[in-house]
């Protein structure tokens, strides 16, 4: 199979960690370098001892960021960094002829006055919001293929999306009134030296935040009304809980079919299967749980799975549906990973557990 | 002031070494009596070594609960057991003439038959059902001065009912669709030897559970239609994250006035903040957050507080209401001996901080 | 009893928050005033949400430390600030009257050299030095009663000393060779926003650190010295682990007398044991733990108790000791405010648990 | 490359859930049959949820370890069961002429005396002691090669003996006075439900255990005294601390070698780092760290790694060595794994990273 040359801008932070790790262990992908404006000219064993047995980490060192060579060194090149700084080193890497996967919120919006709405700045490449593609391959694969701007999903709206997109679809959930409350471990606040985010003040201690607008709604909304052909605007809160890494979403949704019985739920849950299993049970990264198991991060952390499952509660005519998945793999790295294997022809859980 | 004689049925859980605790270092209360079938004959001391330092700790010993002595020992008698177990022990104490302060879910509903439905049992001793009084001293405090049976709340409940019950009293939401989410510390399971409260089986991990129809669902919706004075039903959904104590409870409802822009949202803030006023200035365990804070478990583990905070949203019209609680102190222990306070003519706050 | 009025200098760290919680409840203590550069201007309330419920957390307002006007408000000073900056506060503090308790490592030692080669700079004030009392008050109740300046010990140094003075006292345990082996929480490192001590980088994590020369050493061998009469140098490890607070040290001593069966092993541990219970069976924060219990941070933590129990091997002929206390408390602030009560003449359990 | 099949008794425990894992993924062995009393009947998905992506999930049944069936399936069969338990089982399986790796206790020591002392009843199978193998690769891998039976090490003594083996063979350190340090995660524990290790009983906890005579002391002195030609006996305290996995050891040792200043360290150091480089310059699995670095748990954690640092302390004439692991996997699982990849032929670090 060929091989591609891939980078990683801004690999010093928790997602670019991930990547570091996926790619030099991935069976396709040559990782040829790495940048890091406060780690250039470290090894990458030196900033990450956990990678210190693979041969490469002794020779790949960080370098600057703008020393511009990496276009022609790599094929394709990762971008971990904040957004609105990710839309300028994106331009003259496309223009050089790179793919580019971004892991910012850059590129993941079509409207330009919504991402100011939600990020408080211009859109610094207005022109290139409806060339990138949203990079979630179970909904957009076919895009994915063909693209050189893959923006890859925020770690919320995946554990959002994947859940809700096939019931909007078929038409089986009402677009308006629902409610995501999502729990995320700590490392989605990134690599970054503030008191909030100490041990201290983060373990023993939930606590909501960013409510009630918080902006990965920008994405949730535009991805959700895709798929509605419809106009949708949810509720979102996010809390913070001290485990590392894991996002565990819970949904409240109206389905469009009244039920009262169990007669009536009977019938419901099997277009609801239906429609789930219609969308994902070929899908390598999206786990349909059965029986009586609900999702639980420690079973997906680690890996590029998304687990689902769900409930009809007959005492208020609600659909409840739960998702769990690694903020840091299927929410960040590995699904840009995942990403990468579409957009190069492999297979696409290579280097993916 | 005048001092009482307490005891404790069931002393060996987590909710009953926090009961210890607040009795142990009780201004006007003592402890004569701790009773577990499994630790009969040994001291304070040996089971709760945290507690060695305290005089009375080398001297109790922890009785067996069938000794039938403690109605003759005690004024007030703590039961801190099962459901179905308490009502048991309750029966006898209270003929007695013991004042009960009952800490399981045996006297919490009145209605014998939504007990079965919830708790799939018989109803030990439906006769006093009608007698005891739910023992939320926020709303009940009148009633619980003068009663002999004090059903002390559950934790998840009291932080649902705590925010809730002055909108609804208000009129300013309506009844219909409110939506619970809570997550709750470990300590919630119980002191059991079961593999799913193992440390490595909660430790980097969080999971619904109970979805959707938990067994604390009947008393909050008995409470909340108490208040709203029509039948309410909710939905609720807890989740279990790593934390040893700690509830955080995310709460969503639907105002009854409408409101679309900034103005609007102003003066339906002002009512809100009117009824929180007017209902927790002066408790003393209720704390209202200001300016941008929001509930934090690790600001009141330890403590009987229970904060509230809440954010109106206008892009969806909703009320967002968040409170974090202690769940094994104002969740259980410490609200059972703020109810003692009350029964005992004592300041309410004596013993609790 | 008579009420002083104290102050904090330095109070927005982790022991500066404990001496507040241990001040605002003091019943003979008033706190009267707490300085923080970066948080001058707030409240109480403010800075620490969980004190907003005591009435003095809405009016005290932190002060820029350099404000001066400190030693006319305040009987008693405690200084919380890092090694350095502590010496030049107290100065004019003490010129001024002012009673200062600075757990700061500024007055520990009484060599302004071994000072310089451990903390790497010149004394700020070494005339003060000879002044200074070395705040245990297991160890130096009598200077304590009657100082104007007191050091108070480190957190490492707390749970060594407290095992090992009165062995070397009786000449039971032999000067050289002694080795130290800490685990301490994560709130030893102070409220720093440094990547170290973010959560993802503690929790699930353990390292040592420090190796081989530890600043504590310093305070640790003088007070060890002082008790053997001889120079005592010893190996000393800490290690971080993934909790709050507590620390736990395992030590390796050698016993003087030889012990190589049961009946000698037996002979010796009634001596050890007699020398523990002289010298701690009457203090009210020094627990001997007894039978087969082991130490166990959880159950001194958020107290100003130190656990202690010990094994001889007879394989090896060696005594283990092992302690436990909470860093902040009996490690810090607790120990503080236990000087407080002697040096103003309360209960030394004031305020204490 | 050949394929074996392999087969796992008692794979429900902490230790063989990683071995279902790494085999799972393994690129020669073919895992083809589970046992566990308690789950037989339930799929691989169903006991262990995290694998259910994996294909054979969904198809591979536990089953009745007594079924007696497996020697006719498996080539090499793994025993991850209790002490005692385990030899019963390996009897049979060896007469059938299979290859037994066992993670037990039971054919780790030479001696069945020492058996009885340390486990305390008879050894079931004296005679297979002798025809046992320790299995630890970078010591004993030639004798692994041609062996049918493998005792693999356990998790505390493989964290002391790779330390400290090459040094004992060059003779640079003294056999006599050496102790080791140990921190363990909890699934060290084994998956038991038993109070002492629930999630509220070990968060917020870190305590020694099992001092001063912990069973694994017969195994690691067998092995330093192999290394050392003499009768060694060392000081072993393990702790337990709150993390899933991973164990740090801190290792005190006496060189041989008087030094005292720099140039004798320096000359010392030299003749450490040429026998660590000796022994583990090629080994992959041991990484000795350079500069500054210390070991760290998390750096280790999910890797079949064990990191190694060392200091010598010129104060006190020392040597102090840590070293880190996963106890899980190199100080169980992956280890065993490494032994069956050399025991076939395979690679060493097929199926492991």
């Amino acid at each position: 199979m060929n091989t591609k040359k891939v980078a990683i801008i801004g690999a010093s932070g928790y997602s670019g960690e991930v990547l570091v790790q996926l790619l030099l262990n991935h069976p396709h992908a040559e990782l040829v370098a790495v940048t890091s404006r406060q780690n250039a000219g470290q090894t990458l064993a030196q900033v990450f001892p956990k990678f210190a047995s693979h041969p490469k980490s002794k020779t790949l060192r960080f370098t600057d960021p703008n020393s511009g060579v990496l276009a022609t060194q790599a094929d394709v090149v990762f971008l971990a960094l904040p957004h609105g700084v990710a839309a300028e080193y994106a331009v003259p890497l496309l223009n050089a002829g790179c793919t580019v996967i971004d892991l910012s919120a850059d590129f993941r919006l079509k409207s330009p006055e919504i991402y100011k709405e939600f990020y408080a700045h211009e859109h610094p490449a207005p022109d290139l919001l409806q060339k990138a593609v949203y990079g979630l391959p179970e909904v957009h694969r076919e895009d994915i293929k063909k693209s050189l701007l893959i923006a890859s999903p925020g770690c919320y709206p995946t554990s959002i999306l994947l859940p809700l997109i096939p019931l909007l679809k078929a038409g089986l959930i009402k677009p308006a009134g629902i409610i995501a409350d999502s729990m995320s471990g700590v490392s989605g606040a990134g690599r970054k030296a503030e008191l909030d985010y100490l041990f201290c003040e983060c373990n023993e201690s939930v606590r909501p935040y960013g409510v009630p607008k918080h902006r990965h709604l920008s994405e949730i909304e535009e991805q959700l009304s895709l798929a509605a052909k419809s106009k949708v605007i949810i509720q979102f809160t996010p809390h913070l809980i001290p485990v590392n890494r894991g996002i565990l979403t819970t949904l409240y949704v109206a389905p469009t079919e009244h039920f009262s019985d169990a007669a009536g739920a009977a019938a419901l849950s099997e277009k609801i299967s239906a429609a789930y299993q219609s969308a994902y049970a070929h899908e390598p990264f999206v786990r349909l749980l059965e029986g009586k198991s609900l999702p639980d991060t420690k079973n997906v952390t680690g890996t590029n799975v998304c687990e689902i499952a769900w409930r009809l509660d007959s005492r208020t005519g609600r659909l409840i549906i739960m998702s769990a998945e690694d903020n840091l793999v299927k929410g960040a790295s590995g699904q840009a990973v995942q990403s990468l294997n579409i957009v190069c022809g492999w297979p696409e859980t290579a280097g993916l557990v």
